[in-house]
């Protein structure tokens, strides 16, 4: 496994060095990964927490790490002394992979001396950010597609690692296979592919490709049709070897379209197709497709059975970052946890204060109706009614009567060890789907989604205020 | 170093394994990578060259690749064979990293047998798509920065390898230096940072909190200044310890605006700190920064001397693919090169046939006027009048005659054998600077860029005309 050990920012190291020579490394201290709103950002889909486990547990400073570390001169004795045999011995909490969360729940906490704390937060970050990025995407690609999505991004990812863990992701959000070996290896998850125009171009006709093709593949042979022309070469030319795969009593696969007006082109090639008595050949599609063209295929009647979709699901290419921070919410002093929060002149940059939770609610049909962040050890009384705001419209409130709440975050590492075994890819591919399957549509549809209620209890929220209020009292 | 033979697509493991059965296998056939035109992609800077290098080197099929492969029951007995002892034969040709490039140029070509072409090009796409993608992020945006940038962007970037490889990137577009601490200690180049807000916020008071940063960091201190209020708390506070400082004969470095207007908070900070005699403090700012903010910074007068930029550059995050494609472009049957073409029924990914190179053409100032695209062994006289044509408006002619030219393709592999070495990543940024000036500015502007000519040789635009003529004709 790659020490990913320094794959943190210089500021964390140097703040670790000056912990200790304030005496503050080994201060307690509770952090928050959440994400903010913005556009395409209502909701997102969790993924990267079995990343994050190994991550944890690989820490360690090699000696060719600690001897460059000595090359910068910004670090002390007390830094290389702490560092040599460097263990994480704080707790994490998470939810889950593949639940559904919103803005400003937390999604993972870390609570830890300060200098193991802040050594994490890069990389949790960079993992987090990464792979729930990629699974939200796939989420509304799936959702659109109303058909089997095939993950074809590698050639566009960010990088080998954008591939390996998009393709995780994508899984995640609902793909059902991926184009990616490596990745397909790594974790035991379909690998689908068809073959490229240059398998065409290497035959002195597209006719000899296909039919040679079809022979090696009989079961897997699907016709990439637009190397020369779709509708005047490609599909006559896949018409001739599917008779001939009928004639030798095979059952032909079907056509990939890559190229042209996917609309139009599906639905002369279905006809086309289905005229030659071919009914049962299925057309795939591919070629800069993301949720939004997929909603305006299914508007014009397209025919497309099953969509290979690589560069705008693989960079998320609307909104290419989650944009998730780390903030401190809590430290401890002499024994106490004192609640912590960040101002900042940017409103949206205010955070929660304390160590929290969140609860989602349910009503009376399963289906969820808010969610409540609130302090861990809050709890609530489930056969009294629950009275819920509005996030922003406060005067708009809920009382519930017959409800049900869950708990969202588990325990990932207790005082440094590990309390969770991450499920299999395709286990937690079918807990994504079930839990999505909790919230009625309108929450999670693609254009102007339902909002849904993200509350603060009554003792979280009157703590915020409380603490905005003395900010603003000491500036005066 | 990982082994990243199987980050490829199933199908380019499903042709080669048909190209065995077709006895295609050995055939030699030349396929080029270039990425075609879209929006904020007039140009692009190259990078990813020496991670290509190192694939290339370290390709080999481990033993439990071979069970993984065995496991799929796609792949005959002679694949196996093949695989086992697998070495790239073939040679790549390839565009220098900090060239300046243009849509449709073969950024680097592969001459290989189809077996191992075909191997090949999702890692190559993905390696040339992701580095040459953040490198021209990063150019535009130290372009419009005309002061130091540092790139911040690891806890945003899509995985571990996006934030390394987009950080050398980064170097190579022109940042002083990077947050990264891993890609720093992998490239030996320069680590910058401040502190956090948890820094802050971890003492009873910002004063304090300041007090002990410069203690430590008297040369670092960057104060970051927006954790409770900036122009009311972080401002008076920084100045409180800065005029501390000078009593002690230290010389304070200055602050870090990370929220706000940072074109009102710039301006105001820096009036604040020359009032409070600290004009040589600088300001640092950073928070979703790009170059078109940039640009209106600095119309709007912003008094900053460095930037921290992260999420945006990262993820170059307008346009988060470059969308470099890997066509063949020519296949030698019976000991002659067939060039060969793609069509398709989108024009603008109807390919360039043969084995080609670029030569950037200057004039007598020494400045870049166009490329031309042409065969590998044409020969240019430059003692003779040139006569190049506009891309798009072939009539638009004009006639050079004193001009010098340059091939921007050099040998990487030649028969297998690397028959280049990447310097190392600093020079590379140098000559990435040294090869931007060969632009005039107007090409390279943020805001509608001049089109910068790219022609092909007469030769090859017979050549292309001839291949498309005969695939009309086929059709009818």
């Amino acid at each position: 496994m790659r020490n990913l050990t320094l794959l943190t920012d210089l500021y964390q190291l140097t703040m670790m060095n000056a912990y200790l020579e304030t005496d503050k490394a080994d201060t307690m201290a509770n952090f928050d990964i959440f994400f903010r709103y913005k556009e395409h950002l209502d909701f997102a889909q969790c993924a990267g927490l079995e990343q994050v486990i190994e991550y944890i547990n690989n820490l360690h400073f090699d000696e060719d790490d600690i001897d460059y570390l000595k090359s910068l001169n910004l670090f002390g004795d007390r830094f290389f002394d702490a560092i040599k045999n460097f263990k994480f011995t704080g707790s994490i909490r998470a939810i889950k992979e593949g639940e559904i969360i919103f803005p400003g729940e937390p999604i993972l906490s870390v609570c830890a001396p300060l200098f193991q704390a802040q050594l994490v937060e890069t990389a949790l970050l960079n993992i987090i950010n990464h792979q729930t990025l990629i699974a939200t995407k796939a989420f509304k690609i799936c959702r659109e597609a109303q058909a089997g999505v095939m993950e074809f991004g590698l050639r566009r990812a960010q990088g080998p690692d954008a591939g390996i863990y998009g393709a995780r992701a994508a899984i995640i959000g609902g793909c059902s296979s991926t184009s990616n070996v490596l990745t397909s290896k790594m974790y035991g998850i379909a690998c689908a592919g068809t073959h490229a125009h240059s398998w065409v171009m290497s035959f002195d006709s597209e006719l000899e490709a296909f039919r040679a093709y079809v022979k090696i593949y009989p079961k897997n042979g699907l016709l990439l049709v637009d190397t020369y022309d779709t509708l005047k070469s490609g599909l006559p030319n896949a018409i001739k070897v599917f008779d001939e795969m009928k004639a030798a009593g095979l059952k032909p696969v079907g056509i990939r379209l890559d190229s042209g007006d996917l609309a139009y082109l599906s639905k002369k090639a279905r006809k086309i197709l289905d005229d030659a008595g071919h009914n049962d050949c299925i057309i795939c599609a591919s070629g800069d497709i993301d949720e939004y063209i997929l909603s305006s295929l299914h508007q014009q009647g397209a025919k497309i059975d099953v969509y290979g979709i690589g560069t705008k699901l693989i960079t998320s290419s609307e909104v290419p970052a989650l944009g998730g921070v780390y903030k401190m919410s809590c430290l401890q002093e002499n024994g106490v946890w004192i609640p912590k929060m960040k101002f900042s002149d940017t409103v949206e940059k205010i955070t929660i204060p304390g160590i929290k939770t969140t609860y989602r609610i349910y009503d009376n049909e399963n289906k969820a109706l808010a969610d409540i962040i609130c302090l861990v050890d809050e709890e609530f009384d489930i056969t009294k009614p629950l009275t819920i705001f509005h996030p922003q419209q406060t005067w708009k409130k809920t009382i519930l009567n017959n409800y049900t709440m869950r708990n969202l975050m588990v325990d990932i590492f207790v005082d440094g060890k590990q309390a969770y075994t991450s499920p299999k890819l395709m286990d937690i591919a079918q807990y994504a789907k079930e839990k999505s399957e909790d919230f009625y549509t309108e929450y999670l549809r693609l254009v102007n989604p339902h909002t849904f209620k993200v509350d603060l209890s009554q003792k979280l929220y009157d703590l915020k205020n409380d603490l905005t209020i003395n900010n603003e009292n000491k500036k005066k």
